[in-house]
């Protein structure tokens, strides 16, 4: 089965290491000798206990979780935690977004359904090409949080370096840069992303949150299965959890710990993205839409600075078993979506087409 | 690996079809010839609008669905519609529930958050071990609907006539007999169910409701993602769905369409639950806990009426091979759930050992 895999350039969900999906369909039918597949199994068995245990403690170990922060695992996507944030965490009913993106747009405009949320830097009148400065920005004084979108999978840019929140709490939605290289959870107050980009199926949400945020003085109306509180008191089985996904997210874990952390697996993304930026940089046919200091290691961008030709790279680059490379409608032309799981074979064959492609196209 | 399986009596996640899990282990690394794992896909893809597609046209012509009810897929299980339906539906802000179990309990008191939740009968003060009277029940005038939940997982009751709602809305969560048997949605202004007893891996609910119920006009507040327009305007892919559990559904429906359909799997359960009940119905040692009348196809709860015995049937049940037959705490003893994936065999050969059982321990 696996010669005839394509790589695949998805933004999301997106590809996953092979050996943890040759494990998954090796334990499909009778997990570890129990007689039953995970996706057949009790959340409250011992088995499934020891599921969520072990893959709370290895995502611990490799983000160095503090242990004043809980690891949530909850349904509804990003877009769930955009109304599930201030319903818990706007205290003040006023907060602040900065807007690099399609997401953190919607983030803020979700927001605005509980309070004041002040946008108060962007980059979209320059299509979100860049982010801005945000050393020194007018962050409210009563602000409950500053909110970002770490990495933006669309537009391909990432925060280097984290805003000045002047001491206001820092929420970030890092989707598309989960645990892609070390990040130093003690400066968030929360951090959150999707799973089905850098960690696994579609269908989850992981939340690390500090302690000290979750509490029962949510907004009112506040569903129960909205407050933190009601997963955190109970270890994420409130209810029926993703518990596949746990499970595969799990495999992930330990094949990020096989690989050597987010250490290596730091410099392993940056080797592989500057195969692509350094191509980028030096054809005369192909250049990268986002400004140099604000590139992505995982979403790259890409136009030939025409349409038809760009539809045309798609179409043979698919063709030649290069998959999910056309570009987000608002960005057009193409985007490779390099996420941890993606070889640096994968890239550099890219790379190799398009050259050729350029030659050919010239 | 097969015959290694247990007989699994777990209440949810619960048993799936051994060819379901057969052919998604096949399908793992590469789906249909495309290169990619389902896990992998991008829910824009065609491949995965296929894959969604024809799930929801195999769900409507199971349950044989009018043309002016939805079908959503969303994520947050059972308990997030706790919250969802009054958000959405509670116009007048006032509900009737009629608590039959610990899961109709916990809606009940959700919906008190969001207006007037009327309790208008129990069965709670006999342990919830029958369906109470409900054909002329205290229905509020300006009720917005009458909730109930139709099969009770712990308890083994099922509503084998639906309420006389008086004119107003039912509202029904069919988590724990969902396409055990033929239903006429027409009856329903909602139906919903989270999939991980009888159709699919956790981690979604489905919800089935009648187009004009789908309105902007929600409480203020309410998500946009606890919106049921919202996922109702996108084919249930606002966001991410969970995109691998929508693929094993799929499956499992085409088992139920290749076993007859609805139909048969109602003599088919009707049979299996026969071998249990007749057993309970003769034996000196073990009976059911549930109103005869009111018995589930689905979820089987017996004692022995002595917490010892019911101990050491579990442990030699399950080193028989007979998995997650102890019961609910809130009812103590056993509990044997027999969804539509468990075969009739699996409820003989425990039928034989609860004989032998009885035999060695009289």
């Amino acid at each position: 089965m696996s010669e005839k895999r394509i790589y695949n350039f998805s933004a999301g969900p997106a590809v996953l290491p092979e050996s943890v999906l040759k494990e998954a369909a090796e334990e499909m039918l009778n997990y570890q000798g129990c007689g039953m597949s995970v996706m057949e199994m009790s959340h409250r068995s011992k088995v499934f206990d020891g599921i969520i245990k072990e893959a709370e403690a290895d995502l611990r170990e490799l983000m160095n979780i503090p242990d004043n922060y809980k690891v949530l695992f909850l349904q509804g996507g990003a877009s769930q935690q955009f109304a599930m944030i201030p319903m818990n965490l706007m205290k003040n009913h006023v907060a602040d977004y900065i807007v690099t993106g399609q997401w953190a747009k919607k983030a803020w405009q979700e927001a605005a359904k509980y309070g004041k949320a002040n946008k108060i830097a962007s980059s979209e009148d320059q299509t979100f090409s860049h982010i801005p400065d945000c050393s020194d920005l007018p962050v409210s004084e009563d602000a409950d949080y500053v909110y970002i979108c770490e990495n933006n999978t669309i537009y391909g840019t990432k925060f280097h370096t984290l805003p000045n929140t002047k001491g206001k709490l820092l929420i970030s939605d890092v989707s598309s840069c989960f645990l892609s290289e070390p990040v130093d959870v003690s400066k968030y107050g929360l951090i959150y992303g999707g799973v089905q980009k850098n960690i696994g199926p579609a269908g989850m949400v992981i939340v690390i949150i500090r302690e000290d945020l979750i509490t029962e003085d949510v907004l009112p109306g506040t569903p129960t299965m909205l407050t933190y509180k009601t997963h955190s008191e109970a270890g994420s089985l409130y209810n029926t959890p993703n518990s596949y996904c746990i499970y595969i997210c799990g495999k992930v874990f330990k094949w990020i710990k096989a690989m050597g952390g987010l250490e290596m697996m730091k410099a392993h993304n940056e080797k592989k993205a500057k195969v692509l930026y350094d191509f980028l940089d030096e054809s005369q046919m192909f250049r990268g839409t986002v400004r140099p200091e604000d590139r992505s290691l995982m979403n790259v961008p890409f136009v030939t600075g025409n349409d038809e030709l760009d539809a045309k790279f798609v179409k043979e680059a698919k063709a030649a078993g290069f998959e999910n490379l056309k570009g987000h409608r608002s960005v057009g032309g193409m985007r490779a979506s390099i996420y941890n799981a993606m070889p640096i074979e994968g890239v550099e064959a890219l790379v190799v087409f398009m050259r050729d492609f350029e030659a050919q196209n010239a």
